[in-house]
């Protein structure tokens, strides 16, 4: 069972992220070390005791439609009402609608923990968050006035409807309309699918985002808008009025997140009969700008499904460890004990064990060094524009890498539990099968690998992330002048990494100036995870160094020895191969 | 839907893996290039249309336990009927028994295709096919005339009853008891688990080969005999008797192969009531001496496994090749057509599909130059023994390598679909979870890595690994002098592979020599990988020399410019980095 590892998570906030300066130079008021632990810590408790024990139920009931109605699985709207009543939903919304206010650091720590608890259950939250942000930066008066605070008490809770059948990585294809109604709302037609707790019985009302396209708007993505959709209509007082037509037509039968609710939704298709036609809407923000309003909210959505990869590798590497600690099977070089080892003592175990929890570490702290940008950007001051292009540069590593990490791990888990591991009584399977949605949802990887390559590149003329490198050298310099001997070879293979990082970036830059797009793409991803090895490795050694600790040290070497090797090859993927992918690529093309 | 890639399964045989000159050798008789290729068609035939329809209907229905009888899903025993009329069983089954006597290669190859088909169908034959190869060489006339025909036929199956719920990876733990009856047959008491098509309805009998031990038996592996333990027994006329006391108790509900029955099978446990307790066993080969009658079976089990990660990595390849090929979205760089591109103009879906075909090509060279290796060993003459060394070396690898590429190809063909990947309707994502369970059966990865360097390495004194790398260097003279453009670096990263691969041998028999157990275990899984890389990267090669193609001289190329830069780092991680596993090891253990 999942123990949520809080003071893991409270170190590598405060001591690699940079949670502890942050509150010590008053960017987060009066936030104190204290209370940041007290609420790590509560919500630890809630994430082991009440989130986990539904994890496998949930995956085993599923969501179920009836009606256009879903039903959560056992136990799961109690939950959900719990964890409300507990305020979670509120950690990092705005004090003005009842919010905490709280950094984004603790939020995206407290979602870790929520989604090792279960991914089925963590995602849902993430939505309505997603929707208080969009609502709040860019609705009028009249709808903050109307949905916010309810939004972030979580009494209702928010959707993303963007995806249509021909428009999912490519949002310029989508043919979702809306009307003008003549009274300055709305009316919208068109399927969206893929929608996340687009339909469920954990809120009286679910306020659904959906873009659309306006007749007279321009094609492409500058045409599209962004309404608000609730499933009813609110009445003057904030009663609940009429059903709105936006009904849930169909669930996806999925690999994992069986819990969550994955909804068809259908906009104006008649089903409320006793009205015009159309599910009544009302815009956020401009027409035709609604894309710009999604944006607000993707990078953070983004951050949300990166610290999903970290959150189950967490818990299959927990899992994993207790298993290979009780299982016993043959003999190990190290085992003076009596009867067969316990398999924790074989090096192969080991090596598996070490890469899981190596990389977990690895992927956690680019993910909180991530909010940590986020924060400092929101904080204002002289920087604050340095640190919005360095939470920029980090969401997509934070998204693709971590939430690879979370398949690999996941898939570790289940080799180290054996045969135990296939049946899906163990858990370590459905960790597996849940893991495996992150790399997809919210901008595949490889749309994540093109958004660092293309957009986040070349911000700011190309300079900042040599800043980036540099400062990582840093953390190189002092892992040398430490002297601490459980070190071993690792300054001189993060050197290494660093230098194949700063010439695959210079590559790359030269190639985008080159025009050579197509190469530049072709090395998107070896980039990605070149990056995020070279700043993972940079990472372990920093929290190594905080606490001079052998286990650390030691845990930073073998990543040192075991990952950083792979920068070198996948620096030459980028500059000798690229350019080979095309070719041999072109003969895939069909007739 | 899977086609079966009968082209390139015989190009393989013939061109890379040695079937031409074997053939030309006279090594399997009258076996001409013509009737082989008639076969693989054949079976080609009967796998794309008549197992791969009954795949996604296998996984929905499952098979399901009732009263001790198991139910395969809808259509199942109708295409097992059909199957065995066909002769599939019989393919290398001994011709004195009915079988055709074909050689390993052109088994190993009608199996890929069985398992792209549909893994759960493929799987069950093979324990068949072991019951076969060990009843034939360890067990009585007596016991030959009674069950071999009908297990060659495939009118009965047979099963491998080695795992009880101590003893998976550790047979020495096992504790199913035998006792003499003192009519020379035995009474068989214990409980085994995970036994695959342990219960069915695909024939009237089935013939168990049970693991277990006599009471007088010294402990450990030195203790283990093998019996043979019908459903049914059979009377004079070979016709059925009596129910035998061994009984199915349990179906495991696993992630993947769901059509697979994984039996808990309980053996003298009284539900055959009307006689003494025990299930009726005979004793295959000398008492104490199982464990070596079932190491016969083990090197072809392990390669049989191998080629199901070859199976649906090419399965998954298809699948994601032809969605690339349909689904439209964005803008590609070198798409002048109207509308959206197709996504496999995106380079980095070109990189994904172009990663899964190299790797599912070089894990089928390699299983089957196992299998040619298996068959000049069979063909006896001079060099039988080196053949035999030879086999036994790339078993493992055959085993370890092919089953990861299994599962990496199978995740990427679910990345490629993007959100239709992770719904199971679209079928990539039962690719994934069939897939994930080759690594873990007959003998898990790090088993074989562990195998591979215990034991294949030291043998022949450890100098037929040399003799093999040597000739995987002429493969890149022969690139070289080839002068063929389209290789590109191809040569260069071949011949570093190859260092690496010598200098990472040398070094792990130093260690075994030096008695530096733990550091050679914890280097093994990178063996195994540096290996594969090496010698699928040169039979690539070999494949692009034989046609001198440019199609192939790119995805050789590909290849060599992507996965072979790894085999410098994991030769590190060996050298360099296994000291630290086991360092950093020990802080796994549980207090």
């Amino acid at each position: 069972m999942y123990r949520a590892p809080v003071e893991e998570i409270s170190f590598t906030l405060k001591h690699v992220a940079g949670l502890k300066p942050a509150i010590e130079e008053g960017v987060f008021g009066d936030l104190s070390e204290d209370l940041a632990d007290a609420i790590l810590h509560e919500a630890g408790r809630f994430a082991s005791e009440e989130v986990a024990p539904l994890r496998e139920i949930g995956d085993r009931h599923g969501a179920v439609l009836k009606d256009a109605a879903v039903t959560t699985p056992p136990g799961w709207t109690e939950l959900y009402a719990r964890w409300r009543e507990g305020g979670w939903n509120a950690l990092q919304a705005p004090e003005e609608f009842g919010g905490q206010g709280l950094p984004a650091m603790l939020g995206v720590a407290a979602l870790e923990m929520w989604n090792s608890a279960s991914m089925a259950f963590g995602i849902g939250p993430t939505l309505t968050m997603g929707a208080v942000e969009a609502v709040h930066k860019h609705a009028s008066e009249e709808l903050k006035r109307i949905y916010l605070e309810k939004l972030v008490s979580g009494e209702w809770m928010g959707t993303m409807n963007l995806t249509e059948p021909q428009a999912g990585s490519d949002l310029a294809a989508l043919r979702t309309r809306a009307e003008r109604a003549g009274d300055g709302t709305y009316r919208i037609f068109g399927q969206k699918i893929f929608i996340t707790y687009g339909e469920h019985d954990f809120t009286d009302n679910i306020v659904h985002l959906v873009l659309a396209r306006l007749p007279d708007a321009p094609a492409g993505t500058r045409g599209i808008s962004l309404f608000l959709v609730p499933k009813f209509l609110v009445n003057e007082d904030g009663s609940l009025g009429a059903r709105n037509d936006a009904f849930c037509s169909g669930l996806e039968h999925k690999l994992g997140i069986h819990a969550s609710p994955t909804c068809t939704m259908i906009f104006g298709d008649g089903f409320a009969k006793d009205r015009e036609p159309g599910a009544i809407g009302w815009l956020i923000g401009e027409e035709n700008r609604g894309l710009a309003c999604m944006f607000t909210m993707m990078n953070n959505a983004r951050l949300a499904v990166g610290i999903q990869g970290v959150a189950v590798a967490e818990a299959a590497f927990q899992k994993a460890l207790a298993y290979a600690n009780e299982r016993r099977q043959g003999k190990a070089p190290g085992y003076a004990g009596d009867g067969m080892a316990p398999i924790v003592y074989h090096p192969d175990v080991q090596r598996n064990l070490l890469s899981m929890k190596a990389l977990t570490q690895a992927a956690r702290a680019i993910c909180y060094s991530c909010a940590h940008a986020t924060d400092r950007a929101r904080a204002g001051g002289d920087d604050a524009q340095q640190w919005q292009e360095r939470a920029n540069l980090l969401t997509p590593i934070a998204k693709a890498f971590s939430t690879d990490v979370g398949v690999d791990v996941a898939s570790l888990g289940v080799q180290v539990h054996g045969g135990m591991g296939f049946i899906e009584e163990t858990g370590a399977a459905q960790l597996l099968r849940d893991a495996r949605i992150a790399p997809i949802y919210e901008g595949t990887n490889g749309i994540q690998a093109i958004d660092l390559v293309t957009r986040k590149l070349p911000q700011g003329g190309g300079d900042h992330i040599f800043g980036y490198i540099a400062e990582l050298g840093e953390i190189v310099g002092n892992v040398r002048s430490s002297n601490l001997a459980d070190f071993g070879r690792t300054a001189n293979e993060l050197d290494d990494a660093l230098d194949d990082f700063s010439s695959a970036t210079r590559y790359l830059q030269k190639l985008l100036a080159d025009g050579r797009m197509d190469e530049a793409l072709a090395g998107a991803t070896p980039y990605l995870r070149l990056f995020a090895l070279a700043a993972g490795g940079a990472y372990l050694a920093r929290a190594a160094l905080a606490d001079g600790s052998e286990e650390r040290q030691l845990l930073c070497r073998f990543f040192a020895e075991n990952f950083l090797g792979e920068t070198q090859p996948l620096k030459e993927s980028i500059i000798e191969g690229s350019a080979s992918v095309g070719a041999a690529g072109k003969l895939l093309i069909a007739g």
